[in-house]
């Protein structure tokens, strides 16, 4: 029998980079008791992220922070929008260079990542800031 | 009781830059009556996209296609494929880099949205075009 | 009445570049006798996308892959994960710029794709790899 349940997490980043909240996700889902269908992630905000990425070597995330910082600079003189500092519009370009929603199907009562597959929550903003992520399951 | 409802909507846009659809959407949600349950929006285009961002400062939009414009030049002579002129491919390009559908729980009979997002078309082209969007509901 | 199907398919990519999938995704969604839901496709790796991109001039795929090379350079001297080689990192990066997860409305039996859109799985890796997408449909 379908059906389906929502609730909402928050996480209290340390500042810009990666977050690993697979766990409570999971745990969520598992709560859930269902075998299968589709869970959904939705973050609740314009300069963070939602990311899928290699849990295994922390280089990746690094390497990914670094990438960012050269392609969207803060403090980049083609930025006019500064309301709340020099990383504030870069913020906003990496929100739309990445992901703000993401759908895992469920199977066998846990969400079908890859071996190496973790989800994170990727903060954009040099200071730590509350983060909320909309979560929805449909499924049985 | 589970049900499902579609539907597409149309907009014309004014040629490169955002506009803002997140009242049409909303308004479909709202006329469905559920109360929970996930919408999800696709576009069905390859030089235009989705975006969720800030709906409150408009420099941020500004700042967007400023960025956009420095990162995925029209004319860049690596790119082959020009059949409809020099802002074609670099609207391919930015299509890939950004979002062709998102999916947004709803809860007490609307999007969960945060306070600052706002849900826009990415016009990609320098011309104005007419964008189809299906939507999709799926709750109660 | 609503119900939901789930299976996974595998392809082997060439090496780093686009692979349609189009079809093997729309026999699946045909073969389930449903009219009308939401399919979701999720790849289960983090160096390989996947992608919704014009299906009618192949120079689109040749530039986009010209202007990820350029943008995220294999052997980029800021990138310390090399475990795999020179295309390690920018795989991860690559994949973090593009989709892990895509989900389509299906109407009238079918996905309502645009008439240029195609399905692609994004190798961002040179050498040929063996990549697992799971595929979810809900609908009726």
């Amino acid at each position: 029998m379908l059906r389906q349940k929502a609730t909402a997490i928050a996480v209290a980043t340390l500042g810009r980079g990666l977050l690993e909240i697979t766990r409570p996700v999971g745990a969520w889902v598992a709560g859930l008791g269902a075998q299968a269908g589709l869970v959904t992630l939705f973050i609740r905000h314009t300069s963070a992220s939602l990311l899928i990425q290699e849990n295994a070597a922390p280089e990746v995330r690094a390497d990914l922070d670094r990438f960012f910082a050269r392609l969207v600079p803060d403090g980049d003189p083609i930025f006019r929008h500064r309301d709340e500092g020099v990383d504030d519009m870069p913020a906003h370009v990496r929100s739309a260079l990445t992901a703000v929603q993401l759908s895992i199907p469920v199977a066998d009562g846990r969400m079908s990542l890859g071996t190496w597959q973790g989800i994170y929550v990727w903060e954009h903003r040099l200071e730590p800031h509350r983060r909320e992520i909309a979560l929805h399951f449909i499924g049985e």
